[in-house]
């Protein structure tokens, strides 16, 4: 009934990390509240916990496509990710030597990884002139096996899409219907072959192979909603019935589970949402892909996904997955990475300090006693992002009190005139 | 009992903009939970509507300092306010010539203009050699009324910090002490002459001004939170009260009024702030400057306080005040007010998805439909900022299908391989 960690080690470090007892994390393992990321083949990796009582964390998402493949440009994504205090990354490569820069984002990476073995699985038909129809259960589960053994530490699997999602999808009352690459597949190829979902048929078998490596099942959502038209409907929470079923199962075998969510959802649901998951997913840590609360802005998805993901992560939700401003447009350069960094970041912190966080608010009251004091170096040294602060501020004036905002009239100079 | 509107013409225009019935309208005028921002003498702008039942409504802060004096800049960010659909700028100058900048603004200005009267009035006083502490009652309200003869739209005003605040506020037990330059202005003045606020001692005359020209009152709050450590404090709460009592006084003179509100608080605390300003102050539109839900990202507070607006909008705020990437940090320059718009319209389209307003979730099903359709076109027009989409996506390929993002293997695509 219980996940026995393997790894009483990994427990101590995030322990650490969250200023917590080892105790309390251990406690949450044991119930699935808390999942902690690390393959026990990838040993350099830093153990990451995530879940009810920690820090919210944040992933960043990199990868090639068909169209766009730069494995240095990907490499460099991770290093970014690193230098900027992520907590994970997910490769999501479907374009190119896809095993080979999985092997090299694995070794790069000191912070666990993830991947959404399916991806690989149809490349690799779509390389030898097949289609994700001839998919088979063996050519998936030797793909899904081969991560394991290269040592992810996390993987998606959308076993949650069942043949009983299928009448309600054909009945077509979505305004975007599926807009999971692996949900795609998986309707696609159930429907062509008449077949249940492999990864739900032979759940068991992946629990087992998931379980010997120690890694995390990240229950992926394929029917979240793609648009704000399509948020919270019978569709996704119909997968989400089914998730809560394997999550019980994941425990009942001793396997780390977590659940993800949407996806296009207007802020007065989010709440809702996360109180969903919770209790039908039996309080599994909630990995959430945004939300994203509007559609309409295109080049700004980071911040329409901050004020999500903020909202969400206060509500209970305990990862996120960053997006960049090039979300529904292309993929991300550097530059956007490095902004659908920050804003992740700041919605992680936004959620931290109203779960109570005591890192966070200390954070924020240390770096308000600086600007009470007009201390700009500590000032910048405390901010998310002191390299851009600095920039903003331009040079440090000889009068070191002074910003140009209010000047002489501000507000905190006791000697104000 | 009631505010009787002197001009009709004005309810109508703003129910056609709103696309409601003129009697919502009128009856929101006259019970106070909405305000039509247009002082009789700024007859070429457009009147706006705000508060209950409405859509969110933006303003853009633009101004000179002390230490950064270009008229030139000032007056292009009222141009650029109005091409990008903001609906209200506020001339905050503290430098220069300021009377002659606030009629320049006002005459550029299709859309209605606010000002801090007493900003103007200490500046005089420090051109002249003399400090705040000198200000008189009729020095005050000269500048006032100079300021409605000019055609100002709404007036902030911090008639609710009395001397009734000093004791609480000599407790310092705030991190950040007072934060608003209007209210630490009033402060200094209250202590050292010895006296009550006079925007409180002669709030009828006050009223009386205002009234004569139809403009509207903005309550400020000279005592919001300059952190999260001080957010809905003592201190906050106790100008609140009187705030709300302030309200009333302005509608049984028929004068409309709006209050404005923090400032930094944390997410978690932002609904009980919206829902205290609604119930102390009778359901005034209230007007929220951010909030910021954390103090240390400066460099990115337009993307803290589109989270807190949101959120704040998404709970009944009317009306959004923009806050750029230079906050805390200097003056901004024209890219940053274009990406505090940006962060500002995305936060109050968000609110109102949420609160129902039917333009808001049309625009959102309409681009979603051209997503589906890989109408890129469509998509790019209908977004909040067509030219960074287009920039963002690239050049329009042969294949217009496609995508970097995904390729081939876009989860949209019907005759997806």
């Amino acid at each position: 009934m219980s996940v026995t960690m393997t790894v009483d080690e990994d427990i101590k470090r995030v322990a650490k990390e969250e200023g917590l007892a080892p105790a309390f994390i251990e406690r949450g393992v044991a119930e699935g509240s808390i999942v902690i990321l690390r393959n026990k083949l990838h040993g350099w990796s830093k153990p990451v916990g995530v879940g009810k009582g920690l820090k919210t964390k944040i992933n960043v998402n990199l990868g090639t496509s068909p169209d766009r493949i730069d494995y240095d440009l990907e490499l460099e994504k991770v290093r970014l990710s690193m230098e900027m205090g992520v907590d994970t990354v997910m490769d999501l490569s479907t374009g190119g030597e896809i095993r080979d820069l999985r092997l090299k984002v694995l070794k790069e990476s000191k912070i666990p990884v993830g991947t959404v073995p399916i991806y690989e699985a149809v490349c690799g038909l779509a390389k030898n002139g097949r289609t994700l129809l001839e998919m088979t259960k063996d050519s998936l589960f030797s793909v899904i096996e081969d991560h394991l053994k290269s040592g992810v530490d996390f993987l998606t699997v959308h076993c949650g899409l069942t043949r009983r999602a299928i009448p309600i999808i054909d009945e077509k009352r979505r305004a975007t219907g599926i807009v999971s690459r692996g949900g795609s597949f998986l309707y696609r190829w159930m429907k062509h072959n008449n077949r249940e979902n492999p990864l739900y048929e032979y759940y068991d078998e992946l629990l087992d192979m998931t379980k010997e490596y120690n890694a995390t099942l990240s229950l992926g959502d394929g029917l979240r909603p793609g648009s704000i038209a399509d948020s919270t409907d019978r569709t996704q929470v119909e997968e989400l019935l089914i998730l809560g079923e394997l999550v019980e199962r994941a425990r009942d075998r001793g396997v780390q589970a977590m659940v993800e969510g949407p996806g296009h959802i207007p802020i007065q649901e989010i709440e809702a949402n996360v109180l969903l998951e919770k209790k039908l997913c039996s309080g599994a840590p909630f990995y959430v892909l945004g939300p994203l609360v509007i559609d309409c802005a295109p080049g700004y998805d980071h911040i329409v996904s901050a004020i999500g993901g903020a909202v969400a992560a206060s509500a209970g939700a305990d990862f996120l997955c960053y997006v960049t401003p090039s979300e529904h447009l292309g993929l991300p350069d550097l530059d956007d990475v490095r902004e659908g960094i920050i804003a992740s970041k700041i919605a992680g912190h936004a959620a931290d300090v109203a779960k109570g966080v005591k890192a966070a608010r200390r954070q924020d009251a240390l770096i308000s006693q600086a600007r009470k004091d007009f201390d700009w170096e500590r000032m910048m040294a405390l901010s998310l992002d002191p390299k851009r602060a600095k920039r903003k501020r331009g040079a440090i004036e000889s009068d070191y009190k002074k910003c140009t905002m209010c000047g002489q009239f501000c507000a905190m100079r006791e000697e104000m005139i």
